[in-house]
């Protein structure tokens, strides 16, 4: 029974010295940039009472803390439990799912901080950080999360931290292009989040093609108890959307708008899935892997716009559409993609993240070139876009085709970053199993000896349990 | 092994057309209502900076946001995780609780806001929204999943759709008799969300009575990893109560006062129902039945009366009675129930929701009329319970008086009305399954191959796996 | 197959008089306790508004409500479902995991109020309450919690009622002892919480030695599913960390730069105790009891220190060194206190709260000794040490010197008072199980029978199922 492992042992999973010098120097590394680099923010910093009287500040509830805390910890948990719980579906993978997850998402924060500080917190030799931070480094480690579910299952936690690395790296560029150069809007990150993140998990695994995949398509599905696990993820994802869509929104309405649309646009979004999930197989029984994905292509589908005048009954729209999209993408496209494309996408994140994230993108273009003072009024129109210092004169229109800007930006960096990194996750040093050891936690984890046993004896009903 | 179930598809449980054309063309009139009424209240309109200066408001701070979006987030997953997951008990019926909980509530939030909007949001021909509607959808549709659970196992998705807009419509009117005619407090909807859904769902599980139900016996219990699944729910619901009591409280005090009361309350449940738990079981041990439903009785009863001043004490008091009522409730009051009245209570919720509710009810009446200015103070007697315009001469006793018609009325409304929707739900149309297939998600899901087969032969060693 | 368990049974685990009558005699008694002493603090109380007019206070939002009940939902999922189901890895522990924790904690979280009532918020005869005193409450279960880890499986529910009862009384008098009597730092309970929960548990689990222990050894593993709802528990505490230690701190920047630097700790953590647990393991696998215990190191190990200027960086370094020793622990120091110091610790409690729980309050004198006027700014100095009154003479050196002093005083109290319990609980009227008995919910619990069949034969294939 170990002996087919054995086997697979010969491409070398063994862990034991890699996996703790990567960590060790890494972590070592993130001291010492953190040491040369970043310190509290103004509000976070002792000194803060005297920067209260400055800002002439009565009270301490003005302290951006309060106005972000609750949705960075809504985040917080959708990074770590959403994300990490959403990919237990695998039978014999619960643990790569959450664990591996839990390691990339800790590197990935520390790296990010870095990284968008050094893009956007960066005062005079110092990265000064603060709540908005923690959440945009949670925000990019989601990028990498997502990518992370197409190749679920498939490489080594070495090649996962690797492409941690590169992509926090490519993303932070990215995000400044968007953001500064491009000025565009994108609060819920349909497109620095979700296009850019889908895009280049999905040129990854295309790279990392396993022609002989189907060796350990007997663990790729789920069993009853993974597929509840994987609903607390989807939960999770779900409810808490409001507060990543509007977590880093301008005080005020806009951050109340924003939890509006996309709590409206996820409504919408359950109910086209289940539809479709039902229309579209047979015997019109629901399928858990649609109700687990689809669900979500609402969140990220508004994503852009959220924190616009895009209306209730505009996110319900887009939720409608998104539904369908994703749920339509993991009955047909997904199949398509695997044999005609060699994209071998574990999790279906085409269908989660990219299609979604590019009609968030669309609609944030067409819902910014559709601005007008007399629905934003004249200053909510100024603050809602930024349309101060060197922006003062651009006009809606103009935005929106910056905005579709972003758009292709996010593909090309996705692309050739994927692709590069893909290239390097392919180098045969970093200790991914062969084909018929994929989505299967022994390689790499310590796992209970009986249940093992059963599991194996389970789901093998032909072979013996004993040895 | 798997004729049983077509013999059961003789019932025509077949959903694949009917489920998505009710989904799609409900939500497509969501969409148009949407259209035609919603539109963002002033704190969520990107009109707010203007607004907050007519205002006098010199902080974004004080955009309702920053006062309820926490509550409402946990009230949001007390919704979909704490009604799904406590529904996961069932060894076979995990999906359709999780999975259908999330369909209706997604649905009936929708309708919620459009219902809800029309009595309490209504200016110059829109619904203006903000989180408080949000709170308030989250809650209806809380009434629903508790009737949910009176009839979890035994009906299909439509029936439960059905159900979801008629007791939505419902609810919304019974909650407009009591907060704006009878001038009622129910901030924690012990009458309006509790006893109206525990009693509305019992009188439609009367009428959808099944006789032949013990053919699906073995699989109305739990089995180990479900009871833990349970626990989630029960957890979550129970941790969050708190902000559930408080959410829609005013401002200030009664939002502090409403948390401390509903968490003393709870505390004081989970010993009662541990200790009648255990005493009312011959060899003294303890029931998961108990401790995932009594133990939340608590807060059910302090509903009404948590922003009142109950006092820490009070809600002792109540809690401790709570649990007992609930769990002698489960031990004797559910097999009287189902076995004389034919009331088939899969969840209990008669002992969970529909008498701690009644408590609720009159426990906030008893407060409400023993309230004193010396209690209060001469202001906040006057805030806490809107004593102003029309109601400025309302006396204490007069208002417990109009609370304990509150009760009377949302009886009468649930037992109409679950009457009415029941008759409408025996229709022969709905696809419900036959009895010796309740409680089974095979009927409605696609269920792992695996782990089906091997769950048939464990629970029924006596039959083999393969066919 | 009954037989042994009946042989347990002659210890009597009988609960149904014992545990009933413990119940509600507490239960009545802090009735009656809160009857007397507890009232709503000026914040919860409807007299605020008045309050408020006499405090100056131009908004409802400066209720402290809103600057700690975010935190404090944070904190009360850190007790319920963070400590609960960090438990459940046990195979047939699960029950009592989750339950024996809900309700030693709903009783503690009372008698905490009380007790932490009449030592901090005793004004004119009555205790009186608000949200941080929940918080406060919470914290002070935390330790027992802790304390559970290392008995759990071992003890009746009964000996974890009388445990909680004294340990609540000596935390609050420890507590008072280093907040008030020393003026010591410690808003996260490095020392109060975690050093002393943790060595007080491990005296009374040495006192309870079991000499038989290994006679339960098959059930004092995993199996597959119980370590992924263990994981829920780790995740939990791990994402809301930052707001425990941030809690109760300072409104403003104390708050923000607590959970900020909590947030870094953590992140750090996870990446060395990956390291280690692959690096101490022959085949170089991770082992999942590292994993859900040790990358919770850095939170344990920044509780003191959070609060202050410990900037991103040394919070970083307290995180790679705490994940590092937990570890370590568990590898080495585990087994060598079970086999050579009788110390059985189910958990390893001594890893992930004891050992970090000194570095906590190591790091936490330090911190606190070497702060500067520079540093914190000349009023953010006075107000982060609250180096006022009495204490405005006082430097950092003495300050450190005190924090030292905190610890040593945290640890007699924990000896002392564990060795006082240890000899309470070791009486032979509590209930506890048989030695072969341990760590098997069925002796207190219903267990559904299908599965526990199952899970019987699954566990010990050489014995038959069937009676």
């Amino acid at each position: 029974m170990e002996r087919p492992r054995h086997q697979g042992m010969a491409k070398n999973t063994y862990m034991r010295w890699r996996l703790p010098l990567v960590c060790l120097l890494w972590e070592v590394a993130m001291i010492v940039l953190f040491g040369v680099f970043v310190r509290f923010g103004p509000e976070a910093d002792a000194h803060w009472e005297e920067e209260k009287q400055e800002m002439n500040l009565t009270s301490d509830i003005e302290n951006d803390f309060y106005f972000r805390y609750p949705s960075f910890q809504d985040v917080h948990v959708m990074i770590f439990v959403g994300f990490g719980f959403l990919m237990t579906f695998l039978k014999r993978y619960g643990f790569g799912a959450v664990g591996f997850n839990f390691l990339l998402a800790a590197f990935g924060i520390q790296w990010a901080l870095l990284m968008q500080g050094w893009f956007h917190s960066f005062k005079s030799g110092k990265i000064l950080i603060g709540v908005e931070n923690l959440i945009n480094a949670d925000f990019c480690v989601g990028s990498v999360c997502i990518a992370f579910g197409a190749i679920l299952g498939k490489t080594s936690p070495i090649q996962l931290l690797v492409m941690t690395l590169f992509q926090v790296t490519l993303f932070s560029v990215n995000e400044y292009i968007l953001l500064n150069l491009l000025h565009v809007k994108d609060a819920g990150g349909s497109m620095t989040i979700h296009t850019f993140g889908a895009y280049f998990g999905l040129t990854v695994t295309r790279i990392l093609y396993r022609p002989n995949l189907e060796q350990s398509k007997d663990k790729q599905g789920s069993v009853y108890h993974s597929d509840l696990f994987a609903m607390i993820g989807t939960l999770y994802l779900w409810m808490y959307w409001p507060s990543f869509n509007s977590a880093i929104s301008d005080h005020g309405d806009a951050q109340h708008r924003a939890a509006i649309n996309t709590y409206c646009s996820l409504a919408a979004c359950v109910l086209t899935t289940m539809a479709f999930s039902s229309m579209l197989q047979k015997k019109g029984k629901l399928d858990m892997v649609h109700i687990q994905n689809a669900t979500l292509a609402g969140g990220v589908a508004v994503g852009t716009s959220a924190e616009m005048m895009l209306t209730p009954y505009g996110s319900l729209i887009v939720g409608f559409i998104s539904g369908i999209v994703s749920t339509v993408g993991y009955v047909y496209l997904t199949p398509f993609l695997e044999s005609k494309l060699h994209i071998q996408d574990t999790c279906g994140i085409h269908n989660l993240h990219a299609m979604p994230g590019l009609i968030g993108g669309i609609v944030g273009a067409i819902t910014a070139a559709a601005a007008t003072e007399d629905v934003y009024g004249k200053e909510g129109f100024i603050k809602a876009f930024d349309f101060t210092g060197t922006y003062q004169t651009r006009t809606p229109s103009v935005q929106g085709g910056f905005q579709a800007a972003g758009i292709v930006v996010s593909l090309l960096m996705a692309f050739t970053g994927g692709a590069l990194v893909g290239a390097i996750l392919k180098l045969p040093v970093w200790g991914d199993a062969a084909a018929e050891n994929c989505f299967e936690d022994d390689v790499y984890w310590e796992v209970p000896e009986d249940e093992e046993g059963d599991a194996y004896h389970m789901h093998n009903p032909d072979k013996p349990a004993s040895p």
